[in-house]
């Protein structure tokens, strides 16, 4: 998977380039935005939107959406090549998503350069974000692919569907997280994932089966694929993070239980609460709803989660969901080659961790 | 018009419910947004997004982007009750924007009220006004007036149109607000008008046309009327703080040249910096990018200003930009009530100033 990423890739940047060049004048906004009533400013353009933009995108980033758009693409027998503007719709969208989830979630930095916020100011970062959100719906309607009026409906039916989904997602989190008690339930906590992240891997899914044209049945076995895929990276994540920090819990100095310290209630936290006897899970919900905690109470919610047996069942579920998407997989029909670079995807997303 | 609005607004604020609930529950979810795939958390979107967007909403507002939706759908020939649904489009779509221009903007206020993100918190106020932006646009695809395909394709093609030019309008203007110079055209200046508020109208009057199946030129006059509309508002606005800001500068105490205080590079700004002489012009563009001005300084700027006879420039703009409007009226071929409606509408929003 690691070579089909690092091939596509400069092709999927001359692809964003095409939709944004890196430097704008009045004929490319006409181009792409109409003409102007009055007057474009391009300077302020470059400036305000398309400096941010390629700011952030060159930062890096594996453009594994776009990838994954290609590879579903060939899967379903066309040629990746013939759909690359498509395949840049969700890679846009996800960069859009970090800039405003960065800008709601006050972070500091992003692949170890200052969160966009910090260099170019709150509102330049925002609607930069914002504008990321619906550049690329555009492309649906300049048509690339010489679609049929059924299929460019179907995409733009699809795309709002799937962008409401993300903001519920969001939602929930950003409101957990706001809270001090722990309140949600696991199926929840799922319900969350699948909104918040697994919705952009169903764009990516259900995007290259509508350009393409395939059936509903397939339509939906790809969309559940990437849904549950993405699903069980974040359980995988999750799990991570309590494994790596009881295993560096005694090492001096180092940052450990980054998730707990922030008052995330993942998976692992959610179970632990639920199966812990009442004292334990009592004092574990006490700790995550803390503001601040010192190492030896991290230690004692991660030995809690440890205890309740949290870090095995965050495990099978991830597993489970895992061969859950293989299933999806199966049900698609292509052939062995592309079957093969779907299921290795989903390993090198969930095998990395659990 | 006054009456126009008042009459229509019950029946508004019903469609906006039928959309998003006061009080929403799984059932809701799942209608409007789908199955879950594991569970929602009503209680959360409630909080996070449901409270927070009905908190704005119930601040008023006219709500006159719905009701030049019902008065264009009459004037076409067409039940405006069949259509209401789709009146709110535009109206929610225009108080996302609200939400999320106070965060960029740092607004302490809005309608009386503390700003969204001073009552909710900068993130969920962000994620609520973003998730405005997407949530109307689903009211395409549940298709109420059940439309043909041709006309949902053209409903979201339009929509992604104007709502990419809404964020190009907005880089514009967060782009000159941050810099100290004065760099803009007067013609970029009533692009960026165009753009931020035009569009928006635009969104109300093209899809009073695509729903009710006009032809492109119908649909074309609609939108410039509305366009050019919004732009003579922007000036009259424009004009209204400086000529009341002349006529308050003598009383004591009470703050005038608002517009100036905060560098607002209007376009009375524009046309003094070029028409004044040299040491005038550069006077008044060292005021503009002056972090702060004492009264003298602000009475001397609009001095500068009126010298200049900027007022009447932007008068007489803001006049030709009105009759351009009425124009478009007279070209779309409408019966006389309709027509008295749409020019009475545009005067409402210019003559109360100009």
């Amino acid at each position: 998977m690691q070579e089909t990423l690092a091939e596509w890739r400069p092709a999927v940047d001359a692809a964003i380039a095409d939709v944004l060049p890196r430097e704008v004048d009045a004929a490319y906004l006409e181009s792409y935005f109409g003409e102007p009533t009055f007057e474009y400013d391009p300077e302020s353009i470059q400036r305000a939107l398309v400096d941010p933009i390629w700011d952030l995108l060159d930062r890096g980033g594996k453009r594994w959406r776009a990838v994954l758009f290609l590879v579903f693409v060939e899967a379903f027998g066309e040629k990746p090549e013939d759909y690359l503007p498509y395949a840049t719709i969700p890679e846009i969208l996800h960069n859009g998503t970090i800039i405003v989830d960065d800008v709601e979630d006050e972070a500091e930095s992003r692949r170890g350069e200052p969160a966009l916020h910090h260099r170019f100011g709150q509102d330049i970062a925002l609607n930069a974000g914002n504008a990321m959100y619906f550049l690329p719906l555009k492309i649906i309607t300049n048509d690339p692919g010489d679609l049929p009026e059924s299929q460019r409906l179907a995409a733009y039916e699809m795309l709002m569907h799937e962008l409401n989904r993300t903001h519920l997602g969001q939602g929930m989190d950003i409101c957990w997280h706001n809270e001090r008690e722990v309140r949600a339930t696991r199926e929840q906590y799922l319900e969350m994932c699948a909104c918040k992240t697994g919705c952009l891997g169903r764009i990516v899914a259900r995007l290259a089966a509508i350009v393409t044209d395939q059936s509903a049945a397939v339509e939906r076995h790809a969309a559940e694929y990437a849904e549950t895929v993405a699903v069980a990276f974040q359980i995988g994540d999750d799990v991570l993070d309590v494994e790596h920090s009881l295993g560096r819990a005694g090492d001096f100095g180092k940052a450990f239980g980054n998730d707990i310290r922030e008052g995330k209630k993942t998976l692992l936290v959610l179970h632990a609460i639920e199966e812990s006897d009442p004292a334990d899970a009592e004092r574990l919900a006490d700790i995550i709803a803390a503001e601040e905690n010192t190492d030896e109470e991290i230690t004692e919610a991660l030995r809690i989660i440890e205890d309740a047996g949290s870090i095995e069942y965050a495990k099978d579920r991830a597993r489970a969901l895992s061969e859950e998407a293989l299933a999806h997989v199966d049900a698609l029909d292509i052939d062995p080659g592309a079957t093969e670079q779907l299921r290795s995807f989903a390993e090198f997303v969930v095998e990395r961790d659990v």
